[in-house]
């Protein structure tokens, strides 16, 4: 796990400038570089700390010209980013376990056929009738219950829980303590209390999509809530029953979408943000942290605020709020000059 | 599992109009209708659906008048909504696995009696001295510490962690990884950190409790963490040391209830609200989300906004706040005109 | 596990007033008394309460002066606080179990030793290569991945998971269900979606840190994410990737720190906070519940709002955001006045 700047350069179609021989062993930022490490420089903002940084070398394009001495050694490639991007990965292959094969004891119901390549953890569980895809990982003290579909390539990390009859699609990625398919919050008010309504929908989760530690998506009352394909959601989120979440959708952590609303494609969600349920948010929209939807919104809005609003208007409205003193002194002056 | 349309009006003390033999398999709303389910009209908002339904029956209260011609088959029934809640059940107890008997391996320590009717998944653990109900649930990886005791008819599902000396009652649902009885967060401050305050209490659930999935609720310093019949707390809340909710109170996901509040009866409560340490919050209390409430509320308030004040208030507040832009256009004039 | 009050006046240095035979089985509040209990006041404003309190003993200072007579039995002390904080913990470690040895069946991987006085629960799970320190306590469900680092007596209650490459310190408190070195959100858009950024640091915990029920630690994209010694995190927080948090800072429950946010020493943050990613908090920096900070804060700020500001210019702001309407009223018998 040691290489040397001409090593790197030849793997990325580099030229090198300096010391070609300097060994890296890791990669750090530009700004926390460290003797050992290689950086790179894809952001112009971060061009000076390439002047000082420790790191025994940064990736810089083809077409950067320093102006001052440099003391690292530079590997000029196309894109730096795409480069480290690649390195990453390489060094992730590197270190991060790539487990294999059935570990002991574990529990696999009947009626369940394990791929040849599968990873199934010591303490994990397979319900009944439980279809899993090829080259499938399923880390330790994970929970799939009966007649669950897992699609190929996808891992369930230590702990996942999914409930009875949900689907995941190929390529997933699920975290630790993630929960899939726990009944929909609905009760039917009694004179003395409340009635649970049974939840008999389940939850399909489409190809590529990531889910965040303790997450948790509902099952449907009746028929599915939807996680498509790509979506991206970041720990301690919850999808309540009979939500739809598009295409390529991303939310930061912490977010909180309520029973019924219908999200977009390529929608951003900011962490903590709420949105109420039976609303529909359209595609491309992006809400700032924090803010609370509580009205559908159209494709492409940019909104803000609890209640959430045109980012541009809320960001107007505070301005508003905190020019209140001199609005609150003017009024006065106004009425002691009137009354005189 | 599939009916006809004749079977399900016998079985619901319904009469058919349409097509008596046409075959129901699942239910579905009636806005999302498919051939092969039944749909319910309860709510008149939605009446305008039923002239173009796709769905193969529909159950109408007896007194229903469509005003144009129907397509699908209806199903006269005394109460819609009641009818189709008896399907669900129905449904669900067909779909929904009811798990029996003891999977293995598992860990039940001394002094531990099982009741025979017990669902013990595998890799579940049940500490020293724990009193276990008839017909409970324990699901793969649930985790039971010493002493705890678990009431009648109560499911924990997979991953539920319950500290020792914890008390669930009867009919109680605990979702996937709440953790009921881990230490309340009581530091004192020392010259250089924090000295921990034991936290030497219990977690006590009562009847007809349902916790949604990654819930905590944290053991009481001294006495219990209590939470009253019939309390219903869907995902990702956080109930601290030393709280009380009162009896068939309702929170929605990522609420957040510090140490010490006392909460009353009936009370419901939007995603993501906070409600302050020490506070009382009175009976039929119902709180807006993301409101922040930061001293003690009467019965029957309806609250709004962080700091949260009463709902009509606040709203008020927000049109102010909205129209500020005006109120400045007109003190600008004023001011100018005042000048001249 | 009954004492006399004079047993316990010896245990203490105290002097017995009233009935020193009297029996004490347990703690409690001096407002929540009864029988067999004994109290303790250090707080002026309870003082009302020991003149009726159904405790069968209180704990008081030496300099106290009942203004009229006291039923309950006396017990004088030097500091009544540090006195009941030692009860506790005495009664902490008649009641809360301290289980020793391993429970069977555990997955232990090659290249482990376990130390003798461990403390490991069924179905817990060690990986490759992890170093387990002394006096350790594992409970049953947790699992440590491969090559993690573990320091003296460190307690991993049920259900704790801690990913690949990470290290806990000594004397640390991970709460069930916390997730430790989860992937870090990183994404890079695409023209149709999202790369995934490999997230190939770790997470390091020092010494003396607690972590709450279910709360979310991301490992670093490179680097570490760095919670340092002596921090306290509540329930259900997510601390992002690349994030530090200073000494002795502690954060209530449901807090969110977005990514590469550095937060200093002793600060606490009230719950629910939300934490923007890139930005630096400064030492003994005080935010309120609910706040959102977007901005870099310096030492010794109080902060409060969404967006968070200085704490007592916020208060203004909503005082004067409260007084609007009256502002309303003046402007428009100004304009009435002015048309005259």
């Amino acid at each position: 796990m040691e290489f040397t700047a001409n090593q790197i350069a030849s793997l990325a179609n580099g030229t090198v400038e300096g010391d070609g021989e300097v060994k890296i062993s890791t990669i750090a930022k530009i700004e926390e570089g460290h003797p050992g490490a290689i950086s790179f420089l894809a952001n112009p903002k971060y061009t000076h700390y390439i002047y000082d940084t420790a790191s025994s070398a940064v990736l810089v394009s083809n077409d950067f010209v320093p102006e001052r001495p440099v003391k690292t050694t530079l590997i000029r490639v196309a894109d730096p980013y795409t480069t480290v991007a690649h390195l990453l990965k390489m060094v992730e292959s590197m270190i991060t376990p790539q487990p294999k094969g059935i570990e002991q004891p574990v529990y696999v119901a009947e009626g369940v056929e394990l791929p040849d390549d599968i990873y199934l953890g010591a303490f994990a569980y397979i319900g009944k009738d439980c279809r899993i895809g090829k080259n499938v990982k399923i880390y330790p003290q994970a929970y799939v219950g009966d007649r669950v579909v897992i699609g190929d390539n996808t891992v369930l990390y230590s702990g996942v829980k999914i409930y009875h009859g949900c689907k995941i699609g190929n390529n997933c990625i699920l975290h630790s303590g993630a929960v899939i398919g726990a009944d929909g919050f609905g009760f039917a008010p009694t004179a003395d209390g409340y009635d649970k309504i049974p939840q008999i929908g389940n939850v399909e989760i489409e190809d590529n999509v990531e889910i965040g530690a303790n997450t948790t998506i509902d099952r449907a009352m009746m028929g599915s809530t939807r996680i498509k394909k790509g979506v991206k959601l970041d720990n301690l989120i919850q999808i309540a029953h009979n939500c739809v979440v598009g295409e390529n959708t991303a939310m930061a952590a912490q977010v909180g979408v309520a029973g019924s609303a219908k999200i977009g494609r390529n929608c951003m969600m900011g962490g903590q943000v709420g949105i109420a349920g039976h609303i529909t948010v359209g595609d491309n929209v992006q809400i700032a942290a924090q803010s609370g939807l509580k009205e559908s919104a159209p494709d492409n809005a940019r909104l803000f605020g609890a209640p959430a609003i045109d980012f541009k208007a809320y960001c107007r409205q505070a301005m508003y709020v905190k020019d209140l003193p001199a609005l609150y002194k003017k009024v006065n002056d106004l009425v002691k000059s009137h009354k005189q």
